[in-house]
């Protein structure tokens, strides 16, 4: 049994990871941190693990974080890579599910998250932590920058196309659509039922700190320039992401479903849906899934990917455990094999 | 006081012609149509409207029908068709909600609609009941054609860009999403609470019944070869339609602001919003209004258009009221101009 | 045309009462207060009052205050009390949304909203704004309480049955749920779409606030003595409460159905179902009607209430127009007779 | 491995049947009928199973049917009772999710589901299947009634007063209120997200088919004679089941929190949350598991039980797996032992 501690476990992610790895048969988790709920027993916040975990949220101290064989970083962007290069000396691994370690590039990371990185040295060293790109890589690593909810979906429907030089490299479009749990669990006035609820809006049209995270991904996929429209969505709903992604054939005669299923057919995570349908958000609730269709636009040869994940599994909390099994060799899918809770 | 019939008053169409009609200063409601209900009072399928409307559902008779002034038919496609041509001789004007007098090509229209078209010769005469673009042509029709819900949302986003020439008119992208009331009150399994709550999907990309409406509409606009991408979703919520519509500016340097403001300054129910804000569609909830804003997304030549309407009324009910006051003569805002029910 | 004011119109509340102000034919509104927010375009706060009100909120301010004729507070509980014996002084009438006027007595007041009151002795001359039990004397007053949504919904559930003394006075039950508007547009944990969406609970069930005020109401109602309980709920939806009395009859013979039509016969916001059916909260969504049906539960002497209100018109601002309108000996329904927005 | 067949798998219950029985060590599904299907793959309909279940269904055949160890009927009412008697010649073990077998008297069965019953011999002989109350006799049993989703709440929420005689016995009330889930997957209007989102209402005031049945079983825990007003609900969500209970104490001192932690602690589903606590419905989503609180109302005997369960999961299909564990002699938990998917 491996030891894992959880640091920033207050959150959505925090308590999706928990639900995961209370059932995962390799892990104990050593410890939870939180400094404003420190001594409250964490079932007591989130009332599904009652019976599940035995654990009070402790305030974190460098001791106890470095006696852990692996520490789930669940904390706000700016947090981790504070603590992770002296964590990493001492010997533990890190899974960041905040964007700190996702650029590469320090001046872009700064430019869009407001402040100075504190070990951009380390930018190189992390590995991103899409395993259906770097699952080699992933393996070996010590630091671990968990991608996005967006980037994974958005990645995952262009990954094919891109790399077979099917649709042309530029001019391709994001449209994607959130349930609120991706704005996390603070109290804010956007996100209240009455506010979200009954109600469909874009946000960020102008630039969303994922669409240089997720241009990053799509460059190292083709040799030529790559550029992209992102414009996301809120939805009035809990779990869930839809991207729908719009690119133009180079490539007219090219069979996009048998690309689809072979670039996927080893990936127990991606499941390419039958030619003519359209993957639901709910068919994928609480798994580490992404269901991915694709269509031919009518009169048109603009190629039309639909690709839907669950934004607290796949686009984080499932993915960050994805990547552990990867880290320690084990079985990919361990813990991650429940069906989606549907209806 | 004008004579106005509701011909299959049942469904969500309806209920909202009613719910507007109730309260407005120059009509009478004289007859609300329906086989399946004839007999039982509106006001108890209908709760919202106890103590607003005192009528019995009557089924449809040629001769009361004749004697209304204006009849709206919120019946399914293919019905109005049947009737429309006895009634225009009989001196009636006539609103069709549904799509039947919607495209100009009858082989087109039979092609998506699945039937011949009953009365071809008058798929010219019909008027688009578009006010934004129609609004003279309008005040002289005997038949109007409301607009479908989609196309509503999208034409009024595109408009001021391809009437002015700066965008491209090839490649154009609409990524639309809708509330469930926009599939009908209907048994059906697919919009079941159960199944559509919670839950975000795409459908029908491969061709969806509004795309040769839409198109139809945008090759007016321009002078240019026109196409377009038309991809539908599924919210979870009943009401609204928010139209995310992508195109290349081919005039790098318009103020696209400007553009908007100016074409839209001396229409009542489109509202452009300032730059760098989100439409959100409970803001136009029950009102008949179409809210829009626009953005430039990074490091590119596309504008983003955002257009969002209450489905049921500029979407539908609303605007068929509107068109209604446009064919009496009337001010065209009468009985149109609650604010929305917001939150 | 009067001038009216709202002091502290952020909230739900104040969106509420201006949408309905604004279409209002005998009032005009002078200003909008709001510490926070002074500066800002009210419509920029809530976009479904663009086009339709063109103020800035402003700093609340004595002699801008004096000025109007009429003023809500749609403040938070505390704030009321402070201003309102000067403004009384001044001549102008007051509607308080808040609770600071709705007890009677001012220890429970203080026991059940932590605070002194800061004018005891205002407590009497307040007239409680429930026009269907003291419509002459808001008729006359210049200091009006308006009551909370829950007791509104209850009161008048319970109204017919106490006065006519059909039923036992103890042992009464309400249960009630409330949509999440209920708890206002501050940002809270608990009332985000990830916390309240999907979800039912009860809360506060050891005591809230409303209970004392129902008490105060319901002993007026009868010569005998009178216990409740009293358990609220939260409901996953934006508007509408839901309260589900239960009462033993202590005339088994009592013609229910009579009793409840006869007793509401002449008020017009009063709506009693017919035998056998179940009030729908949206029936009444964005109205000021109450409707309201019973039922005798099988091999049981006890009679079960269904009563549905909007909790922000009839159980908020629209009871605080009707409450003006009488105030202003206008009629009674005046701006507030648009039917309910269905579905 | 044990041979599961699922008769009638098209339903809500059918789809969590499977969700929960494809992760079940212990047993492999053999077959899933549905008339309407036959031929379709079950993961086509329900895409949350693919991947995880590799079988169409297919037409119900008795000679297969037989070849089963177990057999859950996930049917409408009345099919069950068909076939049942045979099977069980056969030596299949059966559990009967629909209402066949739950009541006793035979008279009572057919008032409330207007049928004759077509094997009232085995009413005797099957056991009804909660196991907090019947645990021994459900080990033994050949044939076991699956409770109703309200039933299960009611009685796990009485049971400790009731069997302790600190209550009294007559004047039980049960506000009760259901996510849309409980009216199945078929195709109807009352359903929709269009009538049933932002809505709330009473249904079946009058009497409800659950209520003969929890009489029944409230009968049977006390020596007293029993009687109870029970009102079901419809709220705008998906899952879960909230039980409002209140009961008049007889012993006024007995301490309440004790009894129910004494009561339960034995039991794996059922969880006594703290004093003053709320137990929320999503708490329990996608588990077995019931959560009660208890309080007293201020100023008042009464005392307020809340208690909630997932209708689909403890209401339904984890019920009958947890039956169908002790019909085998397996763990209780066996299968059923994961989170709750929170938010």
């Amino acid at each position: 049994m491996k030891k894992i501690g959880i640091v920033g476990g207050t959150g959505y992610t925090g308590v999706e990871l928990l639900r995961l790895l209370v059932r995962h048969p390799e892990v104990e988790v050593a410890q939870v941190t939180s400094r404003a709920q420190a001594g409250q027993a964490v079932a007591d916040l989130f009332p599904n693990l009652r019976g599940h975990l035995d654990l009070n949220f402790v305030a974190p101290e460098a001791d106890a974080l470095a006696d852990c064989d692996l520490l789930f970083y669940a904390t706000p962007n700016g947090t981790a890579m504070q603590q992770v290069p002296e964590l990493l000396k001492a010997g533990v691994k890190v899974v960041d599910l905040a964007a700190d370690f996702r650029i590469k590039d320090a001046q872009t990371w700064s430019q869009w998250y407001g402040m100075e990185h504190a070990c951009p040295d380390l930018l190189e060293t992390a590995v991103y932590g899409l395993p259906e790109i770097n699952r080699e890589a992933i393996k070996n690593a010590q630091l671990v920058a968990n991608p996005g909810c967006y980037p994974t979906a958005v990645q995952l429907g262009f990954l094919p196309l891109l790399k077979a030089g099917v649709i042309e490299s530029t001019g391709l479009i994001a449209d994607t659509k959130s349930g609120v749990s991706g704005a996390g669990r603070q109290a804010a006035v956007s996100t209240l039922l009455g506010e979200a609820g009954e109600n469909f809006k874009a946000y960020k049209a102008d630039g969303h700190r994922h669409w240089p995270e997720i241009l990053q991904g799509l460059r190292g996929m083709s040799s030529n320039s790559v550029d992209l429209v992102f414009v996301p969505h809120l939805v009035p709903m809990i779990r869930g992401i839809h991207a729908t992604l719009y690119a133009k054939l180079s490539d007219s005669s090219a069979d996009l479903q048998a690309l689809f299923e072979n670039t996927y057919a080893d990936e127990y995570f991606v499941d390419v849906l039958p030619a003519g349908t359209h993957p639901e958000t709910r068919s994928v609730r609480g798994t580490n899934t992404c269901r991915i269709a694709m269509h031919r636009a009518p009169d048109s040869d603009t190629v039309v990917i639909l690709s839907v994940i669950d934004n607290l599994v796949k686009g984080a909390a499932g993915q960050a455990i994805q990547n552990m099994n990867l880290m320690f060799g084990w079985r990919e899918n361990l813990g991650l094999e429940s069906p989606a809770l549907l209806p």
